[in-house]
């Protein structure tokens, strides 16, 4: 490169991802409470007033975390190889793709945000498009990737449903470790879906 | 009655209720921080005292209202009646049921208290035994109210995934008014639940 500020721009992009993924971690792991700017920063490594020069509140760096880490599991979708294959594991596979990218570590942090923002209009204002921006691009790639036409309302309701099982699915695993009944779940789903979406498009 | 103490303690177990109910309802409106005991017993009209003399602590007294309205859930499970009809009418008469059951204000009001439990070794090892019970109870009537044999894994993984998406639903209605769209995901899933049924078990 001939640009000489490119490597603090680098710099600068890898500490505020630092930051970011940080802050998921620190919600999922320690809750809302204990996540304020100066216990992020501490745990990022990263100075207070660092912190505070990129974002004013800790509103501010929360929404920008949970922003990053939807755009990073929307990029784990699109990059899902294509599972070939008969339909029932083409789907089964999909099926979890869906469910690993709604789940773990960032639904947790999500979870602490809706908690308070449940009881908190003005936080919920900043959530709901955010949240809804997530939920529609994750439909959009579960359309693409079980190769469905979603103008069938039958369709659409089966995605929908499917995604919102993946919800249901990532908060039973918040409080113990659920993977292994979630896999039989995923399969009991996955096996019905194909069969539905068979029926459902002609060959 | 004969016994002069019955009408005190009707009062007793009317005041009871009072303070549960309360305790539910703060916490699915206001959230855990805001629902401390002296918030909740002014907002039941009982003296904070008296609510200590009952619940040492906020924890024992969030978990007896959890506790409370769990039965209270079930019991209105019980009480469905049969809906008779058709099959994917039946089917779809079930789910509605489940998803009421298990939504609404309670899952707002439990939502407070597992999101606190994620980041509370000790909230957690009290709430996952009262959540098992409940669960284990709604499966049980899911079971009945459908008329199935839940040792066929495939069946079993179904009703699991039917209530796993219940609470998938619960949480997509925290921040948002989500009912005309939960309708129609409710119907897809039970048309699909009632045809995967009935090819599952023989006549």
């Amino acid at each position: 490169m001939t640009d000489d500020s490119a490597p603090k721009q680098d710099r600068s992009r890898a500490t505020r991802r630092r930051l970011l993924e940080t802050t998921i971690r620190c919600l999922a792991r320690h809750g809302w409470e204990v996540s304020t700017v100066a216990f992020i920063a501490a745990e990022a490594g990263i100075s207070r007033g660092a912190v505070q020069h990129h974002f004013r509140t800790r509103e501010a760096l929360i929404l920008a975390a949970l922003e990053h880490m939807f755009e990073e599991r929307a990029a784990l979708l699109d990059a899902l190889p294509d599972p070939g294959g008969a339909d029932p594991d083409r789907v089964h596979a999909v099926v979890t793709g869906l469910v690993d990218a709604i789940g773990g570590e960032l639904f947790r942090a999500a979870l602490q945000v809706w908690t308070v923002a449940a009881a908190d209009p003005e936080l919920r204002s900043a959530v709901v498009p955010l949240e809804r921006h997530f939920a529609r691009g994750v439909h959009r790639r579960a359309v693409r990737l079980l190769r469905v036409d979603d103008t069938d309302p039958a369709v659409r309701g089966l995605i929908q449903a499917t995604l919102d099982l993946a919800r249901g699915l990532a908060l039973a695993d918040v409080l113990t470790d659920d993977s292994r009944r979630r896999a039989r779940v995923v399969r009991a789903w996955s096996d019905q879906l194909a069969a539905a979406l068979a029926a459902s498009v002609p060959d």
